[in-house]
């Protein structure tokens, strides 16, 4: 048995990550750690997990951690995770970090975007970014793993084979996505009240979202060349739910829709987690709710030459704890799967 | 391997049957019987199934169906089941209905309230009300099982105590019960569109709502009397959960909270799908979503004399397709809780 | 012109009073207070205002207020009316608190529900219930005006035919009551978040909620006896709309569902913000949002010899601001309906 | 009083129309139309119109209506107009076109983006695209009026000072709009039920959405120039509301997000129902429900030399009744805001 301590275990993504790994067979969770709830049972802030989970929160002790976990998740705000990492902890167990301190191998992208002074700039090389269906083997590998961003997750995989394969211009990606409100968090804001949310939909951070350098990253890496790109998130009113609108105008105007699908089957006809819908099916958030499932599909439009990619996940399972856990069964060499097979609950 | 045949596979419940029996390790489901799609793939009504149900569905012949299937799950409209029961079909398999049909023993009351001859009368004895947590043993032995309604399992779990060990006053027991939109169908009917449903709430099928004879006929077997109640279902914008709070006047004003929730225990504290919350904590849909666990709570008014009784539930888990699972598990032996252990999903 | 002066204008109840007052021909707004958002433009705060209120938001001066305003509304939380009335306010100005400060004439039974001391018992006497329906002529001339809570509005107007003839035994009135999440107020809290409160419907205040010693008052009033209910509120998925089943059994089980819609046709075929819906039609929120209109209806079940009454109305209209209007209107010698003619908006 | 007669009364917009000119002062409506509901009371299909409109559902006779009326509103289907309309019915009466039929003045791009023959291009012509801000004086002068669509009020409006100003390149400009599903009309089809479409995100139409022509020809006129542009609409758990966020690369990358901002109010100021939102507030389409302002904001990102405007109404009112009211209003000599003065209404 795994054994894996979580800490931020009480916000969305903490408690998603209690969810699945509950229900994973080969793991054990030693640690809820939550700031806010030291003491409190557990399942008396999550109800849900009423006399499912007997255990207290704890407070976030990572190197007490450490020596009982083989790998701790944080869930945290950015700049934590960062902060109490190092040699001794690295030595003992893996650590998967949701926030976005590793995720940017630029130290002075990172300061400028998230406005913070990074605490542990000397790991950046060492960390893989745990987007499993790009960096496998790497996070095989790894002992400290940078789980992937929401918006990011999909957005790459979304464009990421259209982009390797040079099939469309990088200069002219622009990313509309639309994201249901667990995103947003568990803090009390008065901007995330039902009232405010509901019957509502807006942008938010538009032409300066935390994730544009993110995706910009990995999407320069599959483009081979500097990717700068336009990134507009929307706050719609549902809990779960991503959905990525890409745009970019092809290379080659003779391409046809069906020879990019093709393409895209040679990426992904063996990904399980990414499925190509079929010709003119365009993915619903709702077909994928509670499973690890990205759907995309590709649509061209010959009026304009531009090709529109639209993608589809739930932000709490692929976008963080799902994907999380496909890292754990990767570094830990257990079948990717494990844990993750989940069909999607509709409605 | 069990073989399961699905008839009715497109309806909310039947798809909610497909989702738990593709994690039911020891199903296969045989057959998925839509009348309205034969010949289409079944993954193309239910895209969440993309590449998880390679099958098409099928019609309904229940006949060729007995001969593949050792159990037959019936999702489909009042009267279908039991126009197609008969001898040689039960010979052959197990039924398990998740319509009307079998649930009310007297067929005088059934023609009443559902405005239907009854096709096969005379498989109304055998039949077996199929909650488990009541009916266990008899559930066991069964060839033909009667799925509970919705509203029924969340009332009927509620009040099962309090009637059978005559703590209220039978004739004062009223049930207001909310519903979300899934126990209404997939029908496209113009009051279940989104615009109709979402942002209002109502009352429907006031004193006249099918359920309640079935309320009634299984209250007045655990109370020992005949009990008649009035019964008031709402629709709530929602997908999915029950609500039922429900209210009767305590026997003795001398009982105490805690001398009721004892006896809760008493009936509860072995039954894994029945959570009796901590004193005073309201049961909430969302906590159980997609499980198949039932909240109950009790709060006792003394101003009043009145207990007032909460039970929360997943209509299309409890209330429909995680119990028939839970019924096929007692009818072949198995745990009961095989392929009914996911963690609710929140939020 | 009437200048009008609101302490609490940026909560929901404030809001919805500055747009119908915005829509009143013979109102104008000479202060938008707010305790939080001193000095900030009211438009910033409630940015559907934009370019039509041009204000800041104010202090909370009540003295300063009274010297301008001939009529203050006080949307403040409890305790704070009672805080700043004293009769050189109430010489200047007419009070329209919708607060609970002044709707119970018992003092102990406000400062037992309340959990408060009460800073101006003495006001009690003269202050008027403003359900104008009930209490007209008495708002006419009040100075001080208790505008009622929003669950009572509902609960009362329907019961009230019922309990006034004595059509029911009066101490068997159960009341099940569902509020959009409005009702909560616009205060930060994890439990209001559209994550927590969406998909979900829960019961609250079980058998403890402050509107119930309200409802008894004016129910004990109608009924020309002390009158002891259940009340019990539910949070429900949807902004706005309070709907109200009530329960009673009738006294005498020879009535008709049509005698009794008969008197209630008496009581209110001649007020114009209550419709009594025809025969069968049960009340939804959606029908009435954005109005002052309470639509009502009744059902009769013989199987029970109970009566069921429905009520919906929006309860930021006629369960707060749009009352509040109503009875400024009849405080100034207005019709009663100036500025409250908006027809529901659906959907 | 102008005497204004409805055909496809019953219909989401229709309803909406319905509302609006109750409210509004100088005209009474004497005609009802709904094919699907002839002789039915209005009220009994809309119930929040109970004892606001006593009239019953007439069939759609343009002939009889256009002697009873001065305005006839179609709220019809496409084709149905164009299939009607004729000389003797415009000299008697001016007609308001909710439907396409008249709002493309190519009939072949009608015919191919419709799939149905025009059955009246002779008049093509004569209609003015009634989209006042743009159109206002044509508007006044005119007897057919083609209402414009949702989509296209808020995109071209969002849009039109950028391209009329040539700050963009035409040939970049990307629209990405969401609507919420009142949009889709009131007909029963599963695709629009609550469990659907609630807790759901999709695209839909792209690349083929029948409003891109309309937004295409407008544009064009504005730029000077034949605009070819990507259009794609996506379907929000919501009722009412229309976001759209376009994005387009400046002409020239000198310019500053306040310089487009002083030509925006150069164009808006003076335009009641467009507000140009202050400096980084993103429009909501919560902020405008109810009324008939489209909100409207820009934002320049340098990094990428494009700029993002965003636009948010309500698409049954600015997109649909609201802005017919308003052409109603212009062809009668009315003060152009007569009846739409409503404020937003929020939560």
């Amino acid at each position: 048995m795994i054994r894996a301590g979580i800490i931020g275990a009480t916000g969305y993504a903490g408690g998603e990550l209690v969810r699945l790994l509950l229900g994973h067979r080969e793991t054990e969770i030693v640690w809820y750690g939550s700031r806010s709830y030291v003491g409190e049972a557990y399942a008396s802030i999550y109800q849900n997990m009423f006399q499912l989970v007997e255990a207290e929160c704890l407070d976030d002790n990572m190197e007490e951690l450490a020596a009982k976990a083989d790998v701790i998740f944080t869930a945290t705000p950015q700049g934590l995770c960062a902060s109490l990492i190092k040699e001794e902890i690295l030595r003992n167990t893996k650590v998967i970090d949701l926030s976005a301190d590793f995720r940017l191998k630029d130290v002075k992208i990172y300061e400028e975007w998230y406005k913070l002074k990074h605490q542990a700039p000397e790991y950046l090389d060492e960390a893989v970014y745990g987007l499993c269906e790009i960096n496998r083997e790497q996070v095989r590998e790894a002992r400290l793993v940078a789980n992937p961003g929401c918006y990011p997750t999909c957005s790459i995989l979304s464009l990421y084979p259209l982009l390797t394969e040079g099939l469309a211009d990088s200069s002219t990606v622009i990313i509309d996505a639309k994201s249901g409100t667990s995103g947003a968090g568990r803090g009390a804001k008065t901007d995330n009240l039902f009232c405010e949310v509901n019957e509502n939909i807006k942008a938010y951070g538009v032409a300066s979202h935390r994730h544009t350098p993110e995706i910009e990253e990995q999407l320069s890496y599959a483009a081979g060349e500097p990717v700068t790109l336009t990134f507009t998130p929307h706050l719609v009113p549902m809990n779960r739910g991503i959905l990525v609108t890409a745009y970019a105008s092809i290379a080659n105007r003779k391409i046809t829709e069906e020879e990019i699908r093709e393409i895209y089957r040679k990426y992904y006809d063996s990904e399980f987690f990414v499925r190509l819908l079929p010709q003119g099916v365009c993915p619903q958030t709702k077909w994928v709710e509670g499973s690890n499932f990205v759907d995309v599909n590709v649509k061209l439009d010959p009026r304009t030459g531009r090709v529109i990619v639209m993608g589809a996940m739930d932000n709490l399972v692929k976008g963080a704890a799902g994907q999380a856990v496909q890292n754990m069964n990767l570094m830990f060499g257990l079948e990717e799967r494990t844990g993750l097979m989940q069909a999607p609950m509709f409605p």
